[in-house]
Formats: C-alpha cells, sequence, structure tokens
C-alpha cells in the first residue's frame, strides 16, 4: 500500500531531493488564493516566477502546489522562500510520517490524507504538506484533488470567520479536513466490518476470510498513519511557536479530540477484528465438527450393517443360517435393531 | 452501536451545528430547576426565553434539556448564556468520546451514559452533557428519561447535603448517578458472561459463539466509552477551576475509584471473555477428537472384517476353505478374535 | 465470584450506608486490645457503646470489628470515632478495591484478604477495612475468623517489637499478615499449576480444560485484586502522613517488596497458564492427527481390497479369473502384495 | 522450578529468621580473603568467632559464606556486623527476588545466579546476597560452588585492576560474574531452540511440544529473575552510596549494558518461542490435512466402485447385464473410466 | 543468527580483549582519509604506527578499520588514542546492542548495520563503532566492505557541505548511511510478505510456512537491533556534547525520523506477519473442512446404498425379492432415489 522504493536514495548527500512517489507526468499546478477580511483574490496556474508573497501583515497568501514529482519546481520554492533542504526532501518524500518542525520563521507540517479511490475502492493515502509563515501558506499535495475546494470556496464566500483570521487559522482549517477525511474513510469501514462480522458467524468461507485480512490489513496502515498526526498535533498545542495565534489553540484542540476519536475508533476496530478473525476460526472449527459428526453417524450406522451382510453373502457350503426359513426377515430384524439402538445412542450424545 | 454517520459534517466551518444522532421528531423539553438551602422551585416545559438564569449567588439553578435534535434550541441557549460554538457542536455531535474543556466562565463535560434498552435488551449508549457555571448548570439530555428522576427528588425532599450545597455538588451528583448506571450493565454482563463459561465447557453451539463474540463487542464499546470518563475526572481532581468547591473533590476522588473499579471489571471481563473463547476453542476441539475417535473405532472394528467377508463372498471355482465344513464357524471365530484384540488395543490407546 | 450486586445502590445520596455483600445474621462482634510496652489488655464481644479510646499517648488501643452487615454498629461506629460518610459507605461496600485515602486525623485503608475456603476449596476474597488513628486503630472483617489471631497472640505475649511500638507499626503487622496469606494460596495454585502442565501434556482431557479455565479465573481475580494493593502501600511509602512513624517505613517497604513478589508470581503464573492452554490445544491436535492418522492407515489398507473382493463375488456369467485353477491363490498374492507395498508406503511417510 | 515452601512464615514477628529453601546438612563454609595492593590472605573454613573485619581503610576483607540453612551462623554473622533483621530475613529467604537496599552504613544486594545443573541439565536458580560496608564485603552462597573462584584467583595473582580497588569494585566484580553465567545459560537454550524450531517445522511429535512447553518455562523464570537485577543496578547507578567509589561506576554501566543485553535476548527467546509454537500448531494441521487428503482420496476412489462391484454381486434372478457375454469388461471399463476421471479431478484440486 | 558464544569471556578481568565475532584470517585494513574545504588525501592500508593525527582544527582525519579480530591491532590504536578498556573490549565484542558512551575527550557509538547477504540471501547483521574526539573519527567494521565507499567519494568529491563541516557531521553522515540500509532491507522484506500474504491465502504449503516463519524470525531481531539505535540517536539529540555541532542536530533529528520510520515499519511488519499466519491457519482449516466434506459427501452418498447391495448379495435361501420379476428395477430405483434425496439434502447444507 505505502511501500515505495526508497533504494534510489542511499549513498546520496542529505538535502539531496528525490521523489519517491508514483511516477507522473501530469503538470504542478500552483494556486494562489490572497485574502483578508474585506477582500480575496484567487490565481489558477500561477508560475512559480510569478510568486510574490505580499509581506504586509493585512492579508493572507496560500500557496497551493498540486504535484511534487517535478524536483526543479520545488527547488524554485524552496529558493524563493528560503526554505531549508531537509525539509524540501521531506515535501518530496511520499513516505515520511506525519509531523512537525518549527524552523523559527516558519512552521513546516507533514500530514497523510486518507481516502478510497473511487475506481478501484481502495484503500489510498496522500501524502501533505503544509509550510505556516508570517501572513503566509504554502501547502502541497501529490495530485490535484478537491479536498481543499471546501475551504477554498469558505474563503471566497466569506462564511465563518475565516477571512477574519490569519493564516494560523487556516494552517487549521486545512489540517482538519484532512481529519474529517479519517471518519469518511471509518465509517465505510466499519460498515464493511459489521457485515464482516455476520459473515464469520453464520456462512465463513475462503472470500471472508480474505476480506477480514484485507480489513485488518488497512487498520494497521491507519494506524500507522494517524498516531505521527497525533502526536503532531499535540506538539503544536504545547508549542510556543508565535505563528499561530492563541485563539486557534482552542480550535487545535477540538482537532487533537477528533483525532483521539480517530485512534479510539481504530483501536476499536483492531480489536473486533481480532474477534471477528477468532470468531470466523471458531465458526469453521464447529463447522468441520458438524461435518465429522454426519459421518461419522452415517459410517457407524451402515459399517456393521453391511459387515453383516457381507457375511451372508458368504459362500460356506454349510452356514446353517442361511437355510432357516426365517433367516431373511430375522436379519432384518438385527439390523433395525441394530439401527435403532445406535440412533438411540447418538442421540443420547446429541449428536442427531 | 455507536457509530452513526459523519458524512454531512465535512468541509463545514467549525462551529456549524450539526446534528449526528438518530433522526427524530420528539419535542425537546426544558425544565428548570431553582434551590437553595431552604427551598426548592421546579418548573417544566419551559421556553428557551424563558430561561433567566439569577445571578445572585444564593441559590442553584438547573437548567435540564431533553433533546438536542432541534439546532434552533441549541443555538438559542447558546446565545443566551454566552456559549462558545464549539462547545455547541460538541453538544449535539452524539459521537464525542468524554471530555471536560474549562472555558473560564463555566466548565464543559461530554459524558456517556450507559444502559440496556429495556425492549430489544441491547446496550446503548447516551451523550450527556454538563456545563456548570457560577450558580448554575445545565444538562443536556439526548431523549427524555428517568435518569436524572432521583436526583431531582432529592432536591425537592431536601434528603442529604444537596440542597446544602452550590452547583459543583449538582455537578457531582449527576455524574456520580450516570458511573452508577454503568455497574447496573456490568452486572448484567457479568451474569450473562458467568453462563457463557459454562456453555463454552459444557456444550459448545454456534449460539453459544455468537453470544460470546456479542459480549467481548460489548465490552470493547463500553471500554472505549469509560476510559475517557477517567480522564475527565482525574482532570477535574487535578483543576484548580474554581467552580468546583473544595469539599467537594473529596465526593470527585469517590466517583473517580468507581470508575476505577468500572474500568477495572471491564478489564477482568476482558480478560474473561478471552478465556472464554479459548475454552470455547479447546471444547470443540477436544469434542471433534471425540467424533474422530468414534468413527475410528467403528471404522477399524469393522473394515478388516468386512473384507474378510468379501473374500469368502467370491465366486472363484477352487477356494477350498469353503468346501470345509468347520469354515463358517471358524471364520465367526477369527472374526471374533480380530474384534477383541482391536478392542483391547483401543483400551490400551485409552480410546474407550 | 467477587460480583455482588449493587443495583440496590443507585439513586441513593453518597454517604447512605448500604452492605452489597453476602446477606447473614450473624452478630456484629467486636474485640478491643489496649497495650502498652508493660502490659495488654483483652476484651471480647463489646457493645459499641463501651468503646472508649483512651487518648493518652502511652498506650495502643486496637479494636477489631467482625462482621460489617449492621448498618447501624457502622453509623454508631463512625460518630463516636467522628469519620467521614464516604468512608463508612467504603467500609460497607465489600466490593471496593484496595486503597488508602488520608483524612488528616486518620489513615482509611482498604485491603483484599485472600483464603482458600476449608470445604468447597475455592478461592476467597475478604474485605478489610483499617483505620488508624493517634493511637488507636480500627479493623473491620467481615466475619469472625482467626487471621489476626496470631498478631493478638504475640501482643499478649510480647513477641517481637510489637508491644514496644505504636499503632503505625500494628497497621503493619495487620497489612504484613494479610500479604502473607496471598502466598499461601499462590503456593496452592503453583501446585495445581504444575499438576495441569503434567496433564496437559500427557492426557487432556475435559476436566483438564475446565481445571485450566478454573485456574486462569482464580488468577485474574487475584491480579484485580493485588494490584490496587501495591498502589495502595506505595503511596504509603510516599506518604507523608505523620501517623506512620519513620522506623515503620522499613517494614512497609519490606511488605511492599512482599507484593511485588506477589505480583511477580502471578504474572508467572499467567504466562505460564497461558501456555499450558496451548500446551493443551496442541496436545489434542496431535492425538487427533494420530486417530486420523489410524482411521486413514485401516481405511485405506482395506478399501481396496475388499472392492477387490467385491469384485470377485459378482455374478457375471462370464468371468474367466473365476474359472481359472489358480484364481484364489493369486488373488490373495495379489492383496498381500497391495497390503504390504502400502504398508511400505506408510512406513516411509512415517505414520507407522 | 524457583519454588519452595512459604507456609511456615505466616504469623511470624517480621525479622525471625525462616529458610525456606531445600533441607541440607552440609556444613555452612566460611572464607576470608584479606588483600590490598601489595599483598593478599587467604583463609578457608574460618568459624564465626574468628571474623575480625579490619577497620584500617588499607585492605579490604572478603568474606564468603557458603550455606544459609543454618539460622545460628547467620545470626552470630548479623551481630557481629550490627545488621538489621530484615536484611537477615532476606539472606535466608531463598524465594527473594534481587533487589538493592541502602542500610546507610552499608549496602545489601540481593542476586540470583543460574547454572545448568550439570547432572539433570535443569536451570538452577541460586539465591546469592551481598553485602558491601566500608572495607568489607560480605557474600552469602547457598551451597559451595565455583562460581566466585576466577575471582579469587584475580585476587591471588593479581591479575587486572582489582588488588589496586577498593571494596566497591570487589562487588561490581561479583556481580558481573553472576551477570556472566546468564550468557552462557542463555547460549545453551538458544542452541535448544534453534534445534526446536526445525523440528517444528519438519518433524513434530509430542516430545518436541514437551520440550517447546520446557524452554517456554524456562524464559518465564529467566525473566523473573532478571528483571529485579535490572531494577537493581539501575539503582546502584542512580545510587549515591558513598560506598562505590566514583571510578567504579562507568564498570557498573558496563554490568547494566550486559543486563540490558541479557533481557533483550530473553524478549527475543520469548518472541521466537511463541513463533516456535505457533509453527508447530499450524505444522500439525498442515499434517493431519494431508492425512484427511490421503483419506479422502482413497475412500472417494474406491467406494463408488465398491458399490457397483456389490451391485453384481447381487443374487436377482432377473440381472440382464449379468447374462451379456461383455458384462465383465463392460464393468472394468467403467470401473477405470470413474478412477481416471475421479484422479484428474484431484488433480485439479492439487490433492495429488 | 545473531548469536556468538561469549563463554570464553567468563571469570575474565573487564577490559580483556575478547573477539566473539566469525574466526576469519584476513588482514585488518586501515585507511585514513584526512579532508578540510580546500583539500582531501587519501591512505589505503596505513599501519597503526603510521597513525598520527593531526591535531590541529583545520582539517578532519577519518580513520576507518576494516576488521577487529586481531586484539593487538585494537590494543594499539586504544593506547594511541588513550581510549579506556571498556571501550575497547566493547568493539570486539560483535555482540553488542547499539548505544552511546560520553568519554568526555570522545563519543563512543555501536552501531548496527544490517544488509541481506549477496550469496545466500541471508540477513546478515554488522557491528560497527564509531569514535569520535574533536577533529577525527574512527571508524570500525568488522569485515571489509563499500558501505562508507559512498561518503568516501562525497568527501574526494567535495560534493554537498561535507568538506565544509566538521568530524561531526562525518559522524552524521555515517550514522545517516547506516540508517539508509534499513530501508533497503525493510524493502526486500515488504515484497516478501506481499508475496507470503497471497500464498497464505490461496496455496498454504509446509515452505509458506517456513517462509512465514523466517520473516518473523529476521523482524524479530530487527526490532532488537534497530530499538537500541533510536534511544542511542535521541540520546545524541538531547547530549550537550561539545563534539556534535549545533547545526548537525538538525540532520540528526532527520536521521531520529528515519530510524523512528524503520521501527514504524517494522512493527507494521510485525503486525501484518502475526495476520498472515492467522491467515494460513485459517486457510488451513477451511481447506480440511472443505476435505472432509467430500469425503462425508462420498461416504454418506454410497454407504447406505452399498449396505442395500450386500443385502441382496445374501444367500438366504428365502428371500422373496430375489424372485420378484422387477426386484433389480426397483433396487436402482431406490438407490436412485435415495441417492438424489441426499444429495438434495446435501445442498441445503450448503456443501454440495
Amino acid at each position: 500500500m505505502a511501500r515505495k522504493s526508497r533504494k534510489k536514495k542511499i549513498g546520496v548527500s542529505p538535502g539531496s531531493l528525490i521523489y519517491v512517489g508514483d511516477k507522473t507526468d501530469e503538470p504542478v499546478k500552483i494556486s494562489v488564493i490572497t485574502y483578508n477580511e474585506h477582500q480575496a483574490s484567487d490565481a489558477a496556474e500561477v508560475s512559480v516566477d510569478e510568486l510574490l508573497h505580499d509581506k504586509n501583515g493585512e492579508s493572507v497568501t496560500w500557496i497551493n502546489v498540486s504535484g511534487i514529482h517535478k524536483m526543479e519546481v520545488i527547488e524554485k520554492i524552496g529558493k524563493r522562500f528560503h526554505l531549508h533542504p531537509l525539509l524540501l526532501e521531506d515535501i518530496v518524500n511520499t513516505q515520511h510520517r506525519a509531523k512537525i518542525d518549527d524552523y523559527e520563521d516558519y512552521l513546516f507540517a507533514v500530514l497523510k490524507m486518507i481516502f478510497w479511490e473511487p475506481d478501484s475502492g481502495q484503500l489510498q493515502f496522500e501524502h501533505v504538506c503544509i509550510i505556516l509563515g508570517s501572513g503566509f501558506l504554502i501547502s502541497f499535495q501529490e495530485r490535484e484533488g478537491d479536498v481543499f475546494e471546501s475551504v477554498r470556496e469558505r474563503i471566497q464566500k466569506g462564511k465563518g470567520r475565516i477571512r477574519k483570521s490569519g493564516a494560523g487559522y487556516l494552517a487549521y482549517t486545512l489540517v482538519d479536513t484532512i481529519v474529517d477525511h479519517y471518519f469518511l474513510v471509518l465509517e465505510q469501514l466499519g460498515d464493511e466490518i459489521e457485515g464482516l462480522q455476520q459473515e464469520a458467524l453464520e456462512r465463513p468461507t475462503q472470500k471472508t476470510l480474505a476480506a477480514i485480512h484485507a480489513a485488518r490489513h488497512q487498520v494497521v496502515y491507519l494506524r500507522k498513519s494517524i498516531w505521527p498526526m497525533r502526536e503532531m498535533i499535540n506538539s503544536l498545542l504545547r508549542g510556543e511557536s508565535g505563528l499561530i495565534e492563541g485563539y486557534v489553540l482552542i480550535y487545535l484542540q477540538d482537532v487533537y479530540d477528533h483525532v483521539i476519536q480517530v485512534i479510539d475508533t481504530i483501536e476499536t476496530y483492531r480489536d473486533l477484528l481480532a474477534g471477528i478473525l477468532e470468531c470466523y476460526m471458531s465458526t469453521v472449527s464447529l463447522k468441520m465438527n458438524e461435518t465429522m459428526k454426519v459421518l461419522t453417524v452415517m459410517a457407524t450406522l451402515f459399517i456393521p450393517l453391511t459387515f453383516f451382510a457381507g457375511v451372508y453373502g458368504m459362500n460356506f457350503r454349510f452356514m446353517p443360517e442361511l437355510e432357516w426359513q426365517y433367516g431373511y426377515p430375522v436379519f432384518w430384524a438385527v439390523a433395525a435393531a441394530v439401527f435403532v439402538s445406535m440412533v438411540i445412542w447418538f442421540k443420547t450424545r446429541k449428536w442427531l
């Protein structure tokens, strides 16, 4: 899932930019939104060279970069905003876990977005980076998407307090949007788990097993991606960075509560899935036992009778029973008696 | 169980009120009790506009809101008491885990009530919120219920020290009532577990397995709801909020002890259920082994004999044994000898 | 085991005394021992009204109350010694976990005694409470027993340093006695576990499984009762309560070491029992495999032969083999060859 | 293994000396070595009364007591060196876990030696106590042994820095020797585990299971004995006891590293053994599946054929097939066809 | 894997150099690189006596020792650089876990390199030690290898900032190179695990089991080697050693992030492997159930029919059915009816 090759990186100077994500030829799109309480301007497909970040404290500039596979673009942005080489390295390292680094002039956060890929229905992770400076925010996404669309709309329409607040509040809004996507994923996963539960108890098949395993797999990767987010937001809450305005902290605390709730739910799913697998195995065992009982009952009922039939099919010259007039009815009577007593014995053992 | 949809929430400004619980059309009922050491007045079905909270420190006002599905009611209350928008969001988010937030002028606590639904016998969780201000307390319940009835009665009758104490003591009383309900649930669960234990060892069926699984399920959700309550009360105990009077802390410590005991019991049930499941699987294995032994004994006893009977049922022209006068008795003698020696062999292997 | 009903408690004012233990009609017995370095007096069956605790620092008064099911007695004692209502509530709540509360004028400790019930051989938990004041100690037991007999004797005979020491040392002695009983229980449990180990490996039956399960059950409850004792003694050791004399701390450290050792042993038993259960299941699996092999060997040896015998028992008019003079001996030769080659094949698979 | 009776201890004053180890009649041997940088004297079988410890700081006196089963000897030593009664109690309590107590004038350490008993090949634990005073060290062993022989030799021959160092360095040397023995034990255990691994995967028998279980057993007891050693050395490292010279701390850190490595290895073995057991069970399951397949293939191939043979062995008067000239060859042809198609079916299911 | 004999070490003075790794006769090779911002000189196969480390602060000297099996070489180096005897002991103890020791004049770090042995494809651990002094760095490797080749090249070619930085940066570069090798190993392991997953679900064989077990084995050893590296780098980050320049800390933080990611990945693999093993066992169980069903279906279908065929093969003189003209067709009709009803019954049980 989230495993990609790092082979090319070994033996290279730190700070060298090497993209480890999926190859793609799509162009890198940069959009810039500048807003303050009174107005908001939006520019799509800006080139790096046009990026001029307005240093006066009045307005907030949000630069959104979609596509991190072109090293030269990342390097140019790095130079323009005087970003640390290691930071740039982390932007393009799509494997990097969530974290926050305080570079004094700016905060750098790595986040993990998750969503269900619409086509394959597979869980996808996306690497999102946010640089929060004084009066500006730069966000990097792996590919173009509509995840931040709602935020853009709120800025345009001036809904909520976003236009009245600074870049710190914008950063909070983006993180909040990312965390909210976890709930979407968890909800679908939860429905799936509920279904698996029923299936494991009632009609366990190889397909059920594969589905349980796939769900556990997803939970393992979800855990791996959300735990560092918790640490990250926690260190923001503790942090004394002047870039986050005081009143934003209460909102961050809210996001933190959501992350905790995501973690709680993931741990719950983990427990449930472990229980479902055990259920599955128990049900299979029980069903095997049922199968065995059927076999045993059938075999036990007929094997002795077949032997007796075989005996009277023997061709010995002197077999007195064969000559008896009532030999045959007596055989049937004995067979019935044996059969019935066996059945009774099975009944007492609760096998029938 | 406690999973409800959050889908509608994504991309919405923080502080927007969106009810995520079950849809319902029942009216929201607000009752107000005002009491001090000397008197107590009780008013049911008050409208929001009538809510006038008496600021003089002499008496305590308890406003109880049953029903949180009407956003306009919640918003009105929010405005009247100057509550933070995020707080209102948490009131209507019935999925929110237990927590305590200190908003300086008031404390805001989210709690989880549990009870067995009388009709279906299913475990139900209810979202309860408490706002504790200076001289007043507002409580929110998902639906009308009699859970706080005993508290109301104690106020009316002036039992105990409740009338002599402030709003902090009232808050303690409500939390205590909620925690006490956990014991009720645990007790019933404990009886069930004891039954399952016996069943798993003696007559494991598919139904036992489903019941074990359901009980584990409930324990998982109980854990998820009680752990945050522990953190919450702990932070109250540590807290320096002036809203909790000093002498109430010793009572809160008592509630804390109860919560710890609930947690202890839940962990114990978890261990017991894990043990019961293992027992179940071992018993099934053992029973399968028993089944196999019956089959093996029967098959092993009769399969060689049937072969011999088959041999003497063959129609070869020259089979000297068939002509012997004692062929048939000798056959029986040999068969009996084989049978007996097999039985003895099984006895030595402890299979019979 | 330790689960008793709390149902009657919900909705009741805190501090209301409600006994949740087993109903009993036995009288409550109160004995008082007063001692100092020079003398010791012992009075059995004292009434509550006679309890006059001698405030001069010279002698230590130990009041032992056997039976906590009469609320009026507990209440009277509470009044006489000015005990907090919550404390009294904890005395009669036999489910309460071990803890220590510092009420400034006195320390209140809840402890859990364990012993094997002589008749049923079942593990029993007893709720023991100790109130340590300046120059006096009150202990509460669920029923009359000889657990503190040895302490009484040491006081009477002036053995060891007990008569020369204060009430804190007496408290230590009682706690030490209670902890020592855990060793007794663990020893018997250890013997049992050793036996189960042998049984699980050699002759696993349904009974073994039930015994393993019962032992795990006991370990779960032992853990639940001893961990809070550890916390309790630890907080005593840290505590600055003036009621514990400095030189007693070194003795308490000794008790603490013992509790740690009890915990170590319980954890070890837990590990061992988990291992034994796995052993049990492995042995059952292995035995089933053995059973299956026997069945498979028998069936595989005789099923083809039986078929061949069946073939020559057919009544087709034209079956040339039947007419051959050596048909019958050839049949036997072929049967023997098949049989022997099968046996050799089984040998190579290590099934025989 | 390390479980011995404590029954006799209950109800006894603290400080009473009660030996809980194995009964033995061997005499207690006391040896005394006195050394300084220039010389070393060695005296074997010294009586307690002769023990005169040279108080001048110039030389170090090492008293080694082999045998702790004679209470009177321990008591005499206790009196001569003014040792605390609880300390003496811990010396003779061979069950006591490792610990360190600081009695200001001396440090008291309990350690656990392990070794493979040469005869039975069983893991043995020995209780070793060390008292480190100013200029002297007393060590207690359960029985005479050569474990400290190498240290004695190094003192005699003046190898390394031991003669130039004080009693603290001697204490370090003894602890180091004891910890080194863990490596010996772990090495042998490691070889065993490697063997079990192979066995579990290739030819799992009841003996393998017993061996896995025994190894896990040993790991459980090793963990139980080494963890307290870690705490002990750690508290020595933190400790400000003036009895340990500063330059010895770097050596103690080295021992601490070794203990951590022992713990690491034990945890690794634990993990490996858990894996081996799971392997064992999987292999048994797989082998059972193989057995079942053989049975199923044989039965499935021949059961229908046997039925057909039985049909043509029936004695109905009117069975037209029996009269056909080619009835018999046709029977064989059909039988062969059924057989072959079955085999092909099994091939497609990968059972053959 | 990483287990080697320590037997020879017991009873030896601390600081005695005893090599515990694999025996080898290869010569020890020492190379020296001296560089500063302007130039770099490289000398291969230097003898110990030639080692003269240039004390002027202008340039950095990196001494790389390949081969630690010659004690006399290690001792000579120890003397020349005044290294502590315990440090030398740790250099040659290839079993030592990763750690960092601060000897004031120099830092001493033990690290664990991992790589896949090219020939056998086995996971190999190599013991690497680094001594960082003021202006010099000595590295020790078990054998000659090209692991540090890329670093040497960067120095020679003056790539990146390495030539402009001090010895602390060189140390960071070496540690970074070692940590990067973990990613290589994890990547290959990840591919393997993905393959095993598929195999366990689809076609579990004995080989799959062995492979799962081997992978878990490797994960156990990887965990054992990486955790101490985390502690080590963490203590470097906290450390106030003047030997690490301030600006290097941000690079070390980056390495630390990588180590955390390695740990995350290893824990994820652990979880995945546990899941795969459970899958494996479930699949085996399910397949066994399938096998059993085939057997049961076949046996159940034909056993009663065979009995009936046997009955009419009996030779009783008076068997009226045999004489009926339609006896034989009726037999077939009954047999077909039984067969069909059985098949229908199996269909309703979902066995066919």
